[in-house]
């Protein structure tokens, strides 16, 4: 029964796990699998060493299996697939009591703040938990919570059908995030530099552009009869990409700021001008979006296999990571099998797309 | 009958002026008032030279008297107080087609690209004149197109009755958004560094600060119960400006961006993420923003004559181009006197406030 601790300084020691009775209103979930997120990966190389309290298991996209209710809990039994929302909000403060708790001024993200899903046994208030259908496999479920991410943040550009979306970034987000425009019967093209993340897209169905090899925004302009783009979502986080968004929308057209910016980035401001566009932001995801995303799921929207790219057990986590940071772009979702040592399964499986 | 020819380098002559008899559709006026604005600053400072055709008259702020009517000319008669719309749009792109004509991709400014109004007589087209009411003195009149400006822009932010709004920059255009979002029934504040201009702002009934003095972002947070501001209007085009904005709104409040940035900025975009905040934009102005400026004027909303601090006779027009640019920042709003040579007035009137 392992837990995956990060300890700082780069560090994640696989240990022996604790089962936590639930107390009144919490659950005791049996973890089946969580993926391994980019701020997973900001958390391995110790940029939010101060929201931590160390050490701590991280994990934040899982799937899972109901195992214990504590009392009170009213709307979860044993047996219930399930997945966990990782906002945990103050109740307290301005945006909470004007309803915007998943940007709570106290927020606290279980996984970074607070103990995460990266263990087999996870204890959690019920109130974050979200009964799935049985039918969903619960390795698609894991997708759940990233993709109710792309959930909010095509909500917050107010895609509507019609509409031509341009994703700066084909990571996992900004390849969930075309998944969802398009699923909203919006026009979509991704600009990616990397050749296995392009690969990717088009492998989901996704037109995909290298704006090394095209001028993304000619390209922009002549699908839209000379117009613009509707919206544009910048998940790349790069200079280059805050460089492009400016560009692409049409009058009054909107961009999504999805990537987090780690510093300062150069912005060119008239740009925005000329047009009356517009820049909005996303950060983390209300119930509705993840309700969303589940649907998405489960009714088979997009074939969502093809975004996991690797099952290792939580044996071989740093493995995952490694795969996760690797500049090539190969992986898309590592996911993370946290029952593997209680219920043995034959192997590994490496999904080759 | 004089008009102050803009000849690149810097260079404004005074010229005979020429009477242009009004073709279809034309009408020509008699300029009364015509205010120097920041962008005619620039142009003198060379930085509009590729959208010019030089020589050429500029001005576009201007108060003027129906002089002659061409044919088939309705809406207006010899006599009748007008002032003029500076935007000319194509009517033809995808800007225009989609009612959007003050961001039309091939966008004229009268007296920029085309002729302006720092001449005694002025022909234009007919569909740009508005008619003013023959109780609002030309004087105040020829604030319209800069309160039209503001207008649009607090109309861009979205400002409802009891919003707390921040306009950081306190010249002209700071100053009357300010005066706008105030007739919307906003709470309103400036902030402002230069000494005289945050006097100016106090005469006009406007609460005002110097960030260098108080933290303007607690100065906010504690006129607002902790919460933040409604909407920020950046009209300083200043770095510190655009550092300062990012920090002041609510969750999901809205940063409108009213300066031209004439190069790139800095912007800490995280600052946006956290509190899912917007930035827009506002450009030129629409005929409704020119109908609400000229009510705000008539119906004396505010003490618009404050706004004006010297009149000047064109023959003088150097030196209020002098007067604006003066970094002490004494002058608001020089106004230029374009029918001096005709009517002859008593004296250049130095308005003390």
């Amino acid at each position: 029964m392992k837990a995956a601790v990060y300890e700082g300084n780069h560090q994640i020691t696989i240990k022996e796990g604790r089962i936590v009775t639930p107390k009144e209103h919490q659950v005791r979930l049996e973890i089946a699998y969580c993926g391994i997120c980019g701020s997973d990966l900001h958390i391995l190389n110790g940029t939010e060493d101060k929201r931590m309290k160390l050490p701590s298991i991280i994990g934040h996209e899982c799937s899972a299996i109901v195992a214990e209710t504590g009392a009170g809990v009213t709307n979860l039994k044993k047996g219930d697939h399930v997945v966990v929302m990782p906002v945990k909000a103050c109740g307290v403060c301005r945006a909470c009591r004007e309803g915007f708790g998943h940007v709570c001024a106290n927020l606290q993200v279980r996984g970074i703040e607070t103990e995460g899903a990266f263990q087999y046994s996870w204890t959690v208030d019920a109130d974050a938990v979200i009964k799935i259908p049985d039918s969903l496999d619960l390795k698609l479920a894991a997708l759940a919570e990233p993709l109710s991410i792309c959930c909010h943040v095509v909500k917050r550009g107010g895609v509507k059908a019609g509409d031509y979306a341009v994703i700066i970034g084909g990571g996992p987000i900004g390849l969930m995030t075309a998944l969802v425009a398009k699923s909203q019967g919006a026009r979509t093209v991704i600009s990616e530099v990397n050749r296995n993340r392009l690969k990717k897209a088009r492998e989901l169905g996704i037109t995909a552009v290298n704006p090394i090899e095209t001028d993304i925004r000619e390209y922009v302009l002549q699908a839209t009869d000379g117009s613009g783009a509707e919206v544009v979502f910048e998940t790349s986080g790069s200079q280059a990409g805050v460089e492009t968004m400016v560009l692409l929308p049409k009058v009054r057209g909107k961009i999504v700021l999805v990537a987090i910016y780690g510093k300062p980035m150069t912005v060119d401001l008239k740009q925005l001008y000329c047009y009356e566009k517009e820049i909005t932001t996303s950060r983390m995801q209300e119930k509705e979006d993840f309700e969303k995303a589940i649907d998405l799921l489960n009714r088979k929207e997009f074939d969502a296999y093809k975004m996991i790219t690797s099952v290792l057990p939580i044996t071989e986590i740093m493995q995952g990571f490694q795969r996760c940071a690797d500049p090539e772009g190969k992986e898309v979702k590592v996911m993370i099998d946290c029952h593997m040592n209680e219920k043995p399964r034959q192997e590994t499986t490496n999904i080759k797309n």
